[in-house]
């Protein structure tokens, strides 16, 4: 067990009440009156409103339902692992020496809830705002892409993946036309599978028609 | 459409940028170039905290499991709407006349969006501290009775309500036996559907030990 003050010194947060942050990091194995589920509630429900509320902010123009889904892909087991591996988590967590054998210590599922448990836990103590300053420098350090260039990219390369490992095909992007005066031209773009069109997209920039395009494969294809 | 003030004043609230109090009253079906639903779903994040934060400090010693359900019990569309109408919220509401003349003035999921957008708008503009204060004064004043005792009882009702609706039954409850010494003594109860036994708990008095068999009996039920 490494010593709690280089875990705050991650952090960048010094707990008022030590027996907090050990509770924050106690797993229910390790069979104490106290474990970190209650904790993991609270915090799960601060990193909610702590996402949601950064991606109301960068995505001025964005449907409630896109916000959702962008939240998803923040917001998750997968990605809260992530960042407590940043942190050497694992290493904090007090838990059975059996969970210890099991390889709890890098269990995305353990190491997920430990962090969930940390902010909950700061959001306690000190409040909203400073959770927020907490999650925010963790996820940014952690996901520096999170723009909108960066998710929109995504769609292409996600469509890309999934096509090719389903379907062994690479989708083919198409300039149907380009249209409208020089200063708002516009352009129109297919997206191909196996030769055919899949779907269609019209935009400012080619790039941007290719992305929405991907977009709407992905929609029809059920993975957005 | 009554004056937005009147609404400020049952909130006990004012808004400092009446553009974002219209914004979070304006209704998809209205046609402008905005309406409430991003800030619906920041307002969703800001409730869920609120209610999760208070029934983590409420109910001290109930699992994360039972705080989920209890804020499921608290969070949803129709308790919203129950509050909305306490805040006669549907005559603020910016709406199309065909949407109006759906019953949209008075339909649950309008109401239950636009007081989450509501909240939103608060959260956004004066910060979490002053949405939760605002949030925990309407959900206080229409659920007055969230309180460990009560949401328990709740319990007996519930399964009460359901046999009755389901069965035409009405639950039995049996006292099996009393043990253990004066100052803590245990009452174990048997809990009977259509005279057969179908659950049993064990509490420090009969009636804790009623409602945790009508607990059980719902879990197995399925409907907790």
């Amino acid at each position: 067990m490494k010593k709690l003050e280089l875990l705050e010194k991650k952090l960048k947060y010094k707990f008022k009440n030590q027996n907090l942050l050990i509770h924050a990091l106690t797993h229910k194995s390790f069979k104490k009156p106290y474990s970190n589920e209650r904790l993991e509630f609270l915090g799960d429900a601060v990193l909610d409103l702590v996402v949601g509320e950064f991606l109301f902010h960068k995505f001025k123009n964005d449907a409630e339902g896109d916000l959702s889904k962008l939240r998803a892909a923040l917001v998750n087991e997968k990605s809260f692992a992530k960042i407590a591996l940043s942190l050497d988590l694992g290493t904090f967590i007090f838990m059975s020496a059996s969970e210890e054998n099991n390889g709890g210590r890098s269990k995305p599922s353990l190491l997920s809830d430990a962090l969930e448990a940390l902010i909950g836990a700061v959001h306690l103590e000190s409040g909203f705002e400073t959770a927020k300053e907490i999650a925010l420098f963790l996820i940014q350090k952690n996901y520096p892409n999170i723009d909108a260039k960066n998710l929109i990219k995504d769609y292409k390369t996600k469509l890309q993946e999934i096509t090719q490992s389903k379907m062994g095909q690479t989708p083919e992007y198409e300039t149907l036309r380009a249209f409208g005066p020089d200063h708002q031209k516009q352009f129109e773009i297919a997206l191909k599978l196996e030769g055919k069109e899949y779907s269609r997209a019209t935009a400012k920039s080619k790039k941007e028609a290719q992305q929405m395009a991907a977009k709407i494969a992905l929609e029809k294809l059920e993975v957005l």
